[in-house]
């Protein structure tokens, strides 16, 4: 592990710290708002999830920075240039259809990318991805299920469920492409290369919108820019105004 | 004017401040997002002038507050239950026509208002109205042409000017509603009740909404809690939350 470039690693632990909270204080914002009572459960239930995920990644992420920054100073206190989660998961919520769209293919790239950071060879990630994997192939499970659901559902929702499908398909790319910070980690032993999370991925996909009769885009263009902090979509500063304005109104405030 | 209790005074220039405040970032919201560009300059614009207003307004309750507070302390410092605006103007854009339809109960209201303000006792105030007025006389005839054209425009976009209409009615009331404030504020001569305000902005409201072909819904309840502060809807936290979230973030920032 000593070989491990600290900020890299660093790094590498907010990708995945982020794209939980973020996509945690999405999946929130239907709390109260879902269709049906055990959607609006469920759907709360899989942000806790991914916020507590969150918590273990940032957490992790504070000590090996070493500057005493907690998990909550990180997620509360860092603006959107120090924000490191893929485009995809900071996308609106759209109808219900979309945010299940939504999480169905982070969640497949999710499992994937969890199932092999169990075999990381830094033992705190492997903890890390241990606990959060067995939550993960629920979410997996359901957000799959949802889709075919609906995509295999009415005509209205199967319309509903190709036109989230092509607005978010251009957001998988940036999941699967390396950078520096990733082929450090896979040369490290850390955590894979992501390209190689890419088959798992698409076997999953494939037969889950092949049964919900959804076509996937042609084309392989990939909006990036997120999980490297280059450039964010307009969206995630209006949802860290939303996020963080308690701990920025009232600095150092607990419950 | 030594008569005036001045807390009272200050709460009464929060009102036309926060008034103008909540609505002039509400317009802004639409800057680049308008249906044509001649329209995304006019609400822009309209933003401008009430943001502007806005700055005499809390300029002036700073100055009676005399607690050093200025105008933008007063704007991106206050939480929430210190706002004063009456519930319409927190109410969110919806449509264009939900926009427009809301733009014109309010400035069928201000007009009244800042006709009456100009005869206040307070020189202080009777300026700010006499600069405010023009704007606003120019405002309310803008917003009640475009109600006119939507609403006897295509069954489409009269379908949306009487849902619109149907969904704001219920927040004309509150505007009319005095408490100890108006009370206090109309004895001394320096505002009006604005119970008298009723008449003017009846006559104007009801012939464009005739010439609109629009019906306005019965029934007499109002929605209040807004201009007290006593209980402002979901939306304002929401919306202060992006307006103030700079100052809050980055404190004495300046440009």
């Amino acid at each position: 592990m000593s070989d491990v470039d600290q900020s890299q690693l660093f790094e590498f632990l907010c990708r995945m710290g982020d794209n939980t909270l973020v996509l945690g204080h999405r999946v929130s914002e239907w709390c109260g708002h879902a269709p049906v009572l055990e959607e609006d459960i469920a759907l709360a239930n899989t942000a806790l999830d991914l916020i507590g995920q969150t918590q273990m990644w940032l957490g992790l992420a504070g000590e090996v920075e070493d500057k005493s920054r907690s998990a909550d100073d990180l997620a509360m206190l860092r603006d959107v240039w120090d924000f490191r989660n893929v485009l995809l998961v900071e996308q609106p919520n759209g109808d219900f259809g979309q945010t299940m769209m939504r999480q169905f293919l982070f969640d497949a790239w999710h499992l994937a990318m969890l199932k092999a950071l169990t075999g990381s060879c830094d033992d705190r990630i492997a903890a890390i991805a241990a606990k959060s994997v067995k939550e993960v192939q629920y979410h997996v499970e359901r957000s799959g299920d949802t889709v075919v659901g609906l995509g295999d559902g009415t005509s209205e929702s199967h319309r509903r469920m190709q036109k989230a499908l092509d607005l978010l398909w251009p957001y998988v790319g940036e999941m699967f492409v390396a950078d520096a910070v990733d082929e450090a980690m896979a040369k490290a032993g850390v955590a894979p290369d992501p390209a190689t999370l890419r088959d798992a991925f698409d076997a999953r996909v494939e037969a889950v919108l092949t049964d919900a009769t959804l076509t996937i885009p042609d084309g392989g263009f990939a909006h990036k820019g997120g999980k490297t902090g280059f450039q964010h979509s307009e969206h995630l500063g209006h949802l860290l105004t939303q996020m963080q304005w308690l701990q920025r109104a009232y600095p150092g405030a607990t419950w």
